[in-house]
């Protein structure tokens, strides 16, 4: 198995050394360069709420559904409510300022268009979305396309960046070997988001704590981990967090606190 | 239960005859009318292959299972490829010329915001796709907005008219009451789509049989009814051409030959 510098090396040769500490030490020459930022890790005495993503995303939740959402991450501060697209505008008018608004674009199948996952992209962002949880282009992955694949997410990185929206790759780890994981890490970084994740929800599976320890080490402090995907009580939240994720994705929020 | 035309008229009153035959009777002043077009019917004659909609759409597909589709529908004479939009490149390149290029949009959870589904076909038909299966609002739907649903197709179907685009909408049946079932019927076809369709694949159940007659009898001979989601063998898709189905999408393609 090769080494974690060994494929960025591979992929994104490079003499400079990195300054943000991932485990491919070199730099990947990112769209925005993170290194002079807050590290992105979890701080116990905030509060497990204060990273939580509280999530709805099934196809058949309604507006009341959402609602109640929205008075949950409220009354217990989570760090966003992340919705179906069709509720960005519902969201907007309920959440308290400090509680962002994140939605999800090619999503779940991560196996769009570029430009159709741009465009999607720019929609939600010209509603006024804080957050943007994109599945990265899986399609273009399992078929060997890692320029397609990175240029997938470097087209919406440019959108959420000029917005000042914050980004985050779904990796959907469960479809991924390890030598595919390192890289999904190194091209989100590269091409501007600031967060990878693990899961849709969706997929065969749900985040594992040594993919969140794997995903913590390529990409060091300065970028954000979050683990989603069949995390249903303190213990699994635990876990994740233990293992180096600052964000947790979760639609059974009081079964968390 | 209300009768399919008092659905229609509480929704859309007028006083016009559809010429169309849908059991909605009443005429409901679609974008296109398609009184004048040929049936929209399953012939026996034509043989099976030349109504399926020869289907790979799971998130982990790649570039040779695509191919490998291609070369089956190019054999058998299928209606079409449908594929996530990622690949209609590579369809495009590699169907012969009487097999359709199609693809899915707002799939499959069906709660894009109305402009992201429309950004998204955008896309779709500017990389050249012959037939745009999108799944209807479900998030809207669900939540009690008719006029929101109505809008999310009519803005497709704005596009795919004018690319000359044939229009499916997906209703996800599995997460519809009757009435819901009927009342998506009469917005696909008010808002100028060509076909309804059940399943996505990704629901909690497939194509039935009693919802392809519904479906039917509320759109009529002029429009186009596709079943889909678990059709494996010759014996179910028979069962749904002879509930009126005039198309069937099925991954498993050499099954049902």
């Amino acid at each position: 198995m090769k080494s974690i510098k060994e494929i960025a090396m591979e992929h994104f040769p490079s003499d400079k050394k990195a300054r943000c500490g991932g485990a491919h030490e070199i730099c990947l020459f990112c769209a925005k360069c993170r290194a002079d930022e807050e590290d992105e890790i979890y701080k116990p005495e905030a509060g497990i709420a204060s990273v939580i993503d509280a999530t709805v995303l099934k196809a058949d939740a309604s507006a009341a559904d959402v609602e109640k959402l929205c008075e949950m991450a409220n009354e217990f501060k989570t760090a966003s409510v992340c919705i179906n697209s069709y509720f960005i505008p519902l969201i907007k008018q309920l959440l308290d300022p400090d509680v962002k608004s994140c939605t999800v674009i090619n999503f779940p199948l991560g196996a769009g268009l570029p430009e159709a996952v741009a465009n999607e992209a720019d929609a939600a962002l010209n509603a006024g979305v804080d957050e943007v949880d994109m599945v990265q282009n899986l399609a273009a992955i399992k078929s060997g396309n890692w320029d397609d694949a990175l240029k997938t997410i470097q087209e919406t990185a440019k959108l959420c960046l000029t917005k000042d929206a914050l980004l985050k790759v779904i990796l959907e780890t469960c479809y991924l070997d390890k030598e595919e994981l390192i890289l999904s890490c190194l091209i989100s970084k590269k091409a501007g988001a600031k967060y990878v994740k693990t899961s849709t929800g969706f997929g065969t599976a749900g985040a594992k704590a040594e993919d969140i320890a794997l995903m913590r080490e390529v990409v060091g402090p300065k970028f954000g981990v979050k683990a989603s995907g069949g995390i249903r009580n303190p213990e699994a939240a635990k876990e994740m967090l233990d293992s180096g994720a600052s964000r947790i994705g979760a639609s059974s929020v009081s079964a968390l606190l």
